[in-house]
């Protein structure tokens, strides 16, 4: 049976994503079934609206422009017109709204579908347990499906430029045909994937490497050189490391040198908007709000509501004397500690001992 | 017994670290001599001394312009003399120099000397084994002592600038005492040690880096982004992973994390002079001698020759295949394959299988 697959969210990466999946289903026709519905949250653009134009003239003019999406990608606005008869459910959202989405789809998707998690947050828990747990946690219970997720050193732009990159899939199923097809609709000459069965691993690599960045611009913005970036970089791995390992355990530490690792976390902490906000945050005394939208252009910065998040699940823990880099960039946000005492606290982080 | 340290090398590192030895054997009276005598290649600089210069002015002018040494550092010009009452050999040459000045010291330093090496480098072999050895190796066979090392994401200016870094030792011993003298000699408020007893993987990190900022220095020249340069970075760590579990075991795989591991790579790909002349070297059809004149002053870049070493290696134990990015760098330096195909041959890489 062909396999019919559905994009949740349309925005850059999701355009961009769009992309290959459009051309993915085109070449294994013996797969997938090559109409790819994408809801797209409907916008006017000029008079005209997104939607329209994605099917006219298959570009998303606004979050993705110059770039031809394949004639098979469909814009839908309609969630459970996309979702209803789809096998796979690719969720690339905003975390802020992926409840709200879910709950519509509750009920309505086919009981065997399963989904494909690209967002890179974390959800917070309403106080019940140790502060957060994972977006595909709230995806699986909501929906009562299976979710994997796809995380990598991935800049949509260059994505859509067919650069050369790579991306991990944890999937933690024992289906060895689901595996294949999962890695056929994403693996392209220039996209190349790899999977591991350490899905809890991959996704908080790429939520926690937003707050690493923040950190590392912090230090661009303070004048430290590259000694001191890869330091941080370098702590903030192991960070990441010990939180998994801590926390969502079981982890395999060479899922960390995947390109949801090691990679993500370097290309987010040299480019990226959350080192451009920590960057902007250490040379002024602006908050975090105001410098989003002045660098950002309003874009939020995910790894300032990440760092708050675990900060709250490090508190509940009483674990924060072990995440100085961590704990620290919490506090430079909410301006509670000097953007230079995050360095200084790093000196004497607790892997030096 | 308070112990005896001596700095063999006086080039831009040499004389960085040499600031820092300084001031920690001031500190640590008890347990250091505070004299550090350090060997000096002596040059002639605008009609003066360069070892008169350092003693009377403490200040290398030549390689460490405008950062003053402690005065208990004393540059001596005769080999055997800086030595030969050494309990610490710190090694910081060009690493074909070590055999030359190894052989000069054989059979006139304290039996229980031992070396600390912070030469980022391979040996080649002649025609023994199945290419390369370590660098330490070198020492340990002429010398008849035991030979640590220290690696790092460390440049030099801005180690002498105070600034905030981290690195590494390794040190296969089992003695604790000597354990924490070796970090003592390092570690400062700016300059924060980790010691793994994992010397093996520690050197070879040192070495192999270069070979993948090559790499890195060619997709910058090429035109590409993050993310292919993220790509890059990663399976060049994975091959380097791979290449000192194969041929160096054992090795743990957590020492990667250290600085001498991800924290050196990603600065040496983002910095540096292997970056450099890779860029320089996809952007023209020059030779790399060529290069190294005119883009390195005429240094030369550590990466090529470690690639050619490698190479060799790969090839008598019939291993290429498994690592194309170290055998397609020696490839494009020798000009056998253009630029661009290095990021092909990526495409297919083994960790993608």
């Amino acid at each position: 049976m062909v396999k019919r697959v559905a994009i949740i969210g349309s925005g850059n990466w999701g355009s961009a994503i769009a992309r290959n999946i459009g051309y993915s289903t085109l070449q294994h026709k013996d797969t997938f079934v090559s109409e790819v519905k994408m809801w797209v949250y409907e916008e006017i653009i000029n008079g005209e609206k997104l939607s329209e134009i994605i099917n006219s003239r298959h570009e998303n003019i606004k979050y993705l422009p110059g770039k031809k999406l394949p004639e098979n990608i469909v814009a839908v606005t309609d969630l459970v017109e996309t979702c209803k008869d789809a096998d796979y459910l690719i969720f690339v959202v905003p975390h802020q709204f992926v409840t709200g989405l879910c709950n519509q789809l509750k009920g309505k998707i086919k009981l065997t579908a399963q989904g494909v998690s690209m967002i890179k947050g974390l959800a917070l828990n309403d106080g019940s347990k140790n502060g957060i747990h994972l977006i595909t946690d709230e995806i699986k219970s909501i929906l009562n499906i299976r979710c994997s997720v796809l995380m990598g050193a991935n800049l949509a732009h260059e994505v859509a430029e067919d650069q050369f990159c790579e991306a991990t899939i944890g999937y933690n199923g024992s289906d060895i045909e689901e595996e294949i097809v999962l890695k056929k609709l994403f693996h392209r000459d220039s996209f190349r994937i790899t999977v591991v069965k350490d899905a809890n691993t991959v996704e908080l690599c790429g939520a926690l490497k937003n707050v690493v960045a923040v950190a590392a611009g912090i230090s661009d913005g303070l004048g430290y050189g590259d000694n001191t970036k890869a330091a941080i970089i370098r702590l903030g791995l192991m960070e990441i490391t010990k939180f998994v390992e801590k926390f969502f355990p079981p982890s395999n530490l060479r899922t960390f040198f995947q390109s949801c690792g090691v990679a993500d976390l370097v290309t987010t902490c040299y480019g990226g908007r959350n080192r451009k906000l920590g960057m902007a945050f250490a040379k002024s005394d602006k908050d975090i709000k105001t410098l989003e939208k002045e660098v950002l252009n309003g874009q939020s910065a995910q790894g300032v509501c990440t760092a708050e998040e675990v900060a709250t699940m490090l508190k509940n823990t009483n674990s924060q004397n072990e995440f100085p880099l961590f704990m620290g960039v919490d506090k430079v946000c909410r301006r509670e500690i000097k953007p230079e005492d995050l360095i200084e606290h790093l000196k004497n982080h607790p892997e030096h001992d």
